[in-house]
């Protein structure tokens, strides 16, 4: 018998660093994938089906999605999101780990969906670092700027909705922390006790 | 605002190492110590007040008792053992993390006593390993022995109380492990969140 792998859904506002994180942990840790979510938008040059995106029609989409074959879905600009629910199920059940760097709304609905995934909220060292960091991409006008900050404060009031909260303060410190959240959660009774119960032949 | 330490209490049947795999933790880890329990039995040579024990007598111990000063507590062999809440709070509340070692019965008064405590079940890694340990002790009949394994396959079928099973099966990385909970479980948002939202003055 061989243990599920875990699902991990992170979010955070813009300006913590989340997709530099991301990167970081799946290069440096090969029991981590990333879920390849399905889209109606074109492929762009280069881009491989199956490996950066499921790519479907709309009409397939649709069909798809009326059969609840999305753990989330979403529109964005008139093109369709989606994680499969099938490829990330056959990726857990291979013992693989699968990482899913998504907004609050998509988080919620697999939340709703998929209640053995765990979700981690990822958060700026301070507000002055989130202000700094706002600030440094330079191209915005001071009000745009203003309503970025707030959008970022409403977004960290959500953090009550996530599992844990990792501080992206220092890269490797936050990579080690959420490695040691997948070795934690393998580890907990609710989802190791039936391995272990029958491993030693005691299950009740 | 410091963020709480915390209390880890550690079981696992006699038999799966349990007692090294402290020693270890404490040993490389300084920010662990052990909890530190009271008894009514006289100080040996050595012992010092405090350090390896509280020593009181059996008065002042169910004086204690009487006023719920305790987290748990047994009498063995005509001695009372505790261990004192007071102690415990005052280590946590500083931001140290605790390690209690103790049995099931001791751990299941914890836990309804002190909700916010960690408890980790050690588990040897087969049960052939088990059979092996226990014969190697090599004092005991083929009863005795078979006794010591019956009993120690009842012990862990009470994993299903526990929150996290840790195989010790290579002494670094079951400490590696509890190690990584230690750190997951205070980055956990219900740990954590009060402090993380002052930080950014948006509690709700």
């Amino acid at each position: 018998m061989k243990q599920k792998g875990l699902l991990m859904v992170i979010s955070g506002p813009s300006g913590t660093g989340k997709g530099t994180l991301v990167k970081h942990l799946l290069k440096r840790n090969n029991k981590i994938q990333l879920s390849v979510s399905a889209t109606t938008r074109k492929p762009r040059p280069g881009e491989v089906d199956g490996v950066n995106y499921f790519f479907l029609n709309k009409n397939e989409f649709e069909e798809k999605l009326t059969h609840g074959e999305f753990l989330e879905h979403a529109e964005v600009y008139g093109n369709y999101y989606g994680t499969p629910k099938a490829f990330v199920e056959n990726q857990l059940n291979r013992g693989h780990n699968v990482l899913l760097e998504i907004d609050i709304v998509g988080a919620m609905q697999i939340r709703k969906k998929f209640k053995e995934a765990v979700f981690l909220f990822i958060i700026p060292p301070s507000l002055e670092e989130l202000q700094r960091r706002i600030e440094n991409r330079g191209t915005e006008t001071p009000e745009q700027m203003t309503k970025r900050m707030d959008s970022a404060l409403e977004e960290i009031r959500e953090l009550e909705q996530y599992d844990y909260v990792i501080l992206n303060d220092d890269i490797d410190k936050a990579t080690g922390l959420i490695e040691s959240i997948v070795k934690a959660e393998l580890a907990s009774v609710e989802r190791s006790q039936h391995y272990w119960l029958d491993l030693f032949g005691v299950r009740r």
